[in-house]
């Protein structure tokens, strides 16, 4: 047994409690009010990066937000890879549908419960108990690392992107291990080969300077929630296609190599089904499931609203209705091009006898791929195959880590993933929890890792 | 001067104060916890009676709201009427539209801002000033009155229906005089010929068990949003026209007399647009605005929502998504028949991969006409006449008041309105007022009114 397992196993319980300290910072990037947490969050990682041994650790700002970075460098001549995880985490509403108060953490079954528990405050513990449990016990690394743990992953990236386009020399490393990612199962591991991009865009659609009576104003003027209705509705024709004009020009079709390797993955409908608790799976004609999660692009409403939402009848005609949607992105699509579509199609397709207002979202991020041939994905599936006693599945992930793109582009890196999170856990909704067994694999699974590179 | 003019001047300012009293109380109907205020606007009414020299004036309870009751009957020989009006409010919100809080009233250019100022406390009050004026001046009155100061019009009168279907006796008489009406603006009266009937659905889109993270699973399940969206678009033509199936089957074209009617009132499409802040009208094709408002039927979306709709951006697949309409309707529409035809609209266009969930609402009217030669319209053209200077428009008022129909079939007696609203009042929406100068008006009026019945 190395050195540093047995450190792992001496401070098992320690860990836990830390991961619960970190959770309980309500580090919600979106929100204006929760700023100050988020740069609270990036201070307790930076505090925990300097106990682990690791040099130069300090928040930098980053916009209006923060990271906190550190460095180890002590084996010239040796590559250098950089650990990234966000520590920044997703509203938490609705409320009510949490079992537990978000931001206090608790043990239950063998999970905690909160939110970022998953997503990603695990990730970004992990990496420094990783390093924690080399340093301590073999006084050094094998290799060179520096850590980017970033605040404003949920949010879109945009001052950690701008903070990279600034800082290559400080940032320059081989590869980059993104612990912000998941393994497909409990007992199946995956080996990330592509990324979805996101565009986003708010619309509003306006007609009167004030909230109407139904009764006596209603079928004389046009009614923005209607309105909304038929512009949202237009956006996909009703057998699940996207039906914006151009959308799906740029989407490289998938390789008969690729499908194949998607396609060799099991899939349980029954369970998959069973899991989300639906009927039934929906989606774009002649694809997949897991081809529709991976490789085709989407267009998702994930807020609409207006009017009375109270309890009983109000009959009001509202001067305003509101959407918020964001698309996920395949290659080639490009999040600024497909914006415009989306913008063209507002106008196109605006309803007769009201005003639409097109927000284009912040948030941005390219597709992206890992080509499955570096090398780093090698030592990933070795040590992958070493912990699971398997081999991993090739996966494109639906969702999207908006620097994976910054960092390939700006230095010259690939970033492979390497998170122990598990598609169960309610990230991004309420009751998001993460397993404590995944909590101890992980740990194994970077010092392994490091050790290998 | 009679002897009541001069008693209404003397306590004009007195009375002022007893409309922001009245005001004062949040007594809105369709929210629980104001449940209560709507049993205190009723003692507050039936005090206010009592002061009045109204007998047997208190307090009766109608399901889970309340209404106020009084009399005079010292007239023996002569006609009775029932004096009609209500003490509930609308919901306030959106409560950061409100300049001035809705239940502290302030007078601001000789306007009364509060929730409740103008429907339809502004109608309860002046009832009860009319009657006392002539009580304490001429010592009698010249009629027999009874008061219903309903506790429930705003929810739709249920728990009043089934009040007066169990007290045919109390409440016998020739018939209502309702002060929860409107004129057509300041210097032009109407008489109310018709009145649109109502009815209620809530529709809710359901799938998963839980919101999900829009990249992880979006393309996979239907989206409740975008199902909504579908949903709520299939209730209209783009041209507005209604588009469920029967719905204009029973509605009774209207007659080349009443189309004279309605054409004649002159109609400033500028000053309309200006008054609502719109750019364009937009209704049923084929119909003036005067006709769409008054004499076609609607199906209005009311309110929408589901998933996220804070500040900034959140990926989420929300597990529900929901909606409230309601319709108005013009004879011959059943709202039964209505509720079933919408029921099977929305069974028929189901979008595909989710549940559907349709709850008829208990609010429900029929609508309501005044036979145009009916002897108390006489009488009331002439006071209006009288007040205004002016002959009255016909009216067919856009709105629901749902009690009238009842009245009807339950008492054999027609409703005439007579009330001193006015259009641009905001109503249901945030900052209404009403005019002091109607105020005063309507206490003229209504002394005029009892003295020629």
């Amino acid at each position: 047994m190395p050195g540093w397992e047995s450190y792992l196993k001496e401070h098992r319980a320690e860990y836990v409690d830390q991961l619960m300290d970190f959770v309980r910072i309500p580090s919600i990037s979106a929100l204006s009010e929760h700023f100050v947490d988020v740069r609270r969050a990036a201070q307790w990682a930076a505090d925990r990066l300097k106990a682990a041994g690791v040099n130069n650790a300090r928040v930098i700002p980053t916009g209006e937000h923060a990271l906190a970075y550190g460095e180890w460098l002590g084996a010239p001549g040796k590559p250098t890879f950089l650990l990234y995880g966000h520590l920044d985490v997703q509203p938490v509403d609705p409320l009510d549908l949490w079992t537990t108060p978000p931001f206090e953490p608790v043990i239950r079954d063998g999970r905690m419960y909160g939110r970022g528990a998953s997503d990603d405050k695990s990730g970004v513990l992990l990496t420094i108990i990783a390093v924690e449990a080399l340093l301590k016990t073999a006084g050094t690394l094998p290799v060179n690392v520096k850590f980017v743990l970033e605040g404003q992953e949920e949010v879109g990236s945009l001052g950690l992107a701008d903070f990279v386009v600034a800082n290559h020399d400080l940032l320059k490393c081989d590869a980059i291990i993104n612990a912000d990612g998941l393994q497909w199962s409990e007992n199946q591991p995956a080996l990330l080969v592509g990324l979805r991009g996101v565009c986003a865009a708010d619309i509003g659609v306006l007609n009167a300077s004030a909230d109407l009576h139904s009764g006596l104003y209603g079928g004389a003027i046009a009614n923005p929630l209607h309105a909304l209705a038929e512009l949202m509705a237009s956006f996909h024709s009703p057998d699940g296609r996207i039906a914006v004009e151009g959308f799906y020009d740029d989407v490289v079709e998938l390789s008969p190599e690729d499908k194949k390797r998607i396609d060799s993955i099991p899939f349980d409908e029954s369970e998959y089904k069973a899991r989300l608790g639906v009927d039934t799976l929906f989606g774009e004609p002649g694809y997949s499931t897991l081809e529709r999660v991976g490789v085709r692009p989407t267009c998702e409403i994930n807020g609409m609203w207006g009017g009375f939402q109270g309890e009983g009848m109000k009959t009001v005609l509202p001067k305003e209705a509101h959407a918020k949607i964001t698309c996920r992105l395949v290659p080639n699509q490009e999040p600024a091009k497909i914006l415009d579509l989306l913008e063209a199609h507002v106008k196109k397709h605006k309803p007769q006898g009201v005003k639409v207002a097109f927000h284009p979202g912040a948030n941005q991020a390219r597709p992206y791929l890992v080509p499955t041939d570096q090398p780093i994905n090698k030592v990933t599936r070795d040590v992958l195959v070493e912990v699971y006693g398997k081999e991993p599945f090739f996966a494109w992930e639906g969702g999207s880590v908006p620097i994976c793109d910054v960092f390939l582009r700006e230095l010259g890196a690939y970033s492979i993933s390497f998170g122990f999170i598990l598609p169960d856990e309610q990230f991004h909704a309420p009751d998001e929890f993460f397993r404590l067994s995944s909590f101890e694999r992980g740990q194994v699974a970077f010092c392994k890792l490091l050790e290998r590179l």
